[in-house]
């Protein structure tokens, strides 16, 4: 049985604190308790909220689904703990974490809300761990949430959270653009709902490189000059830049 | 009966003439012919293949699927036509086809290929007509292909055009960059499907204003200035402008 506390109950924490005790009954892990500072209590958690640091129930694993900078103090305030320590962050490296013997870090690389349940099965769960020990005992969590795991360092995990930063928040930023100019022009946003899925499927399918398309690539001028005067002075900059770096990365030069 | 005519057979040209075969048995609509200059047939339609502009046989529309600084000179060529002369061009306008007496656009916001099967009915095809008789025209072969139809003006189009660049050409890059860098970093590209998938499906759920997360939104220089430092020169002019613009979006300053 292994024995998990989550301190922090933000996004991710709260997930992850819901996650546990669904699967508890059938796996061999439990969720014994969980801290945040409010002192909130998760609803239809059953687990003990745990009223200071210095004061935990007996555990194996600590998990921190803390902000990125707080993982180092909230680390600190741990010392003396036997738990295997575990932060969730896709930044921080693990070593962060070395005041401690056992370690890692269990990074799941997803856009968490409080409004929507995970897809778990999906999500690739990303493990590091300071020895084969730890590592154990971490592929025994995630194994219970999802299919899907993979070793990844902490270099590889920096890269990775930049690249989530242009899977997710750019992408995201792009569809609220799009939204914007159709508002501004009196069309309904959803006019182009088949459109974003279709982007999304063409690309899963033959890659996004093979389903570029657009004045951009095709280095039609006369349309990209349209564009711009279409747009607020404040927004040419960002559709020049992405143009750009299509056209560059395509040996297309504007 | 309405007798169509595709001139064209490019991407959107040759899904047309598939879709028009398909529906055509159970529908009012009657492909009678299509015409592409290197006279290539289309597997599987069983239409004539036109052999010249001035000699297509009767029709009640004749639709263009030219690229869009055709479309004046095809459209020109087709003069003495008594069909409906339709395009089907995001960014040309429609008195483009002024010279003739019924005229019309028939737009299809969505990113097509040879090798995939368009979902037909979640597209929303705007129309926009010269008369009533024209609309109804382009209704009645709409309603058969799409439960989805709208009335949308030359100036409208240009704007929509213009999203669809965001939806579909932006955000298919930052898949790219995405996984571009997945890859420099030794890791598989697919580690991030699951949070491409919860991207466009969060933004339909909560609207990607609600949606946004990450350095930029948060205001994370720390991060930001990272990020920055893992990139390529090249690539930091279009990580800073979205970056920016996020930030403005959400007033907030760098």
């Amino acid at each position: 049985m292994i024995k998990i506390i989550v301190i922090g109950t933000g996004n991710v924490g709260m997930h992850l604190c819901k996650a546990f005790e669904k699967v508890g009954p059938t796996s061999s892990l439990k969720l014994v308790a969980y801290y945040n500072r409010a002192q909130k209590k998760l609803p239809n958690i059953n687990a003990t909220l745990a009223q200071n640091l210095n004061n935990l129930p007996n555990a194996d694993l600590i998990l921190l689904a803390v902000p990125d900078d707080a993982v180092l103090s909230v680390a600190q305030e741990l010392v003396g703990q036997e738990a295997i320590i575990a932060h969730t962050s896709g930044s921080v490296g693990m070593q962060t974490l070395s005041m401690h013997k056992k370690y890692g870090v269990f990074y799941l690389p997803q856009s968490f809300s409080i409004s929507r349940i995970p897809n778990w099965s999906d999500i690739t769960i990303c493990l590091e761990s300071s020895d084969m020990f730890v590592n154990k005992v971490l592929e025994n969590v995630a194994v219970t949430l999802s299919r899907k795991r993979e070793q990844i360092n902490s270099q590889q995990r920096k890269r990775l959270h930049l690249a989530a930063v242009y899977m997710n928040n750019f992408v995201n930023h792009c569809y609220f653009k799009a939204g914007k100019i159709m508002e501004d022009a009196s069309m309904d946003r959803s006019l182009l709902d088949a459109l974003m899925q279709e982007t999304l499927e063409k690309a899963l399918d033959i890659t996004p490189e093979n389903a570029q398309t657009g004045p951009a690539v095709r280095n039609d001028r006369k349309t990209i000059d349209k564009h711009l005067k279409m747009l607020h002075k404040e927004d040419q900059e960002m559709y020049r830049s992405i143009t750009k770096s299509i056209q560059k990365t395509h040996g297309k030069k504007l």
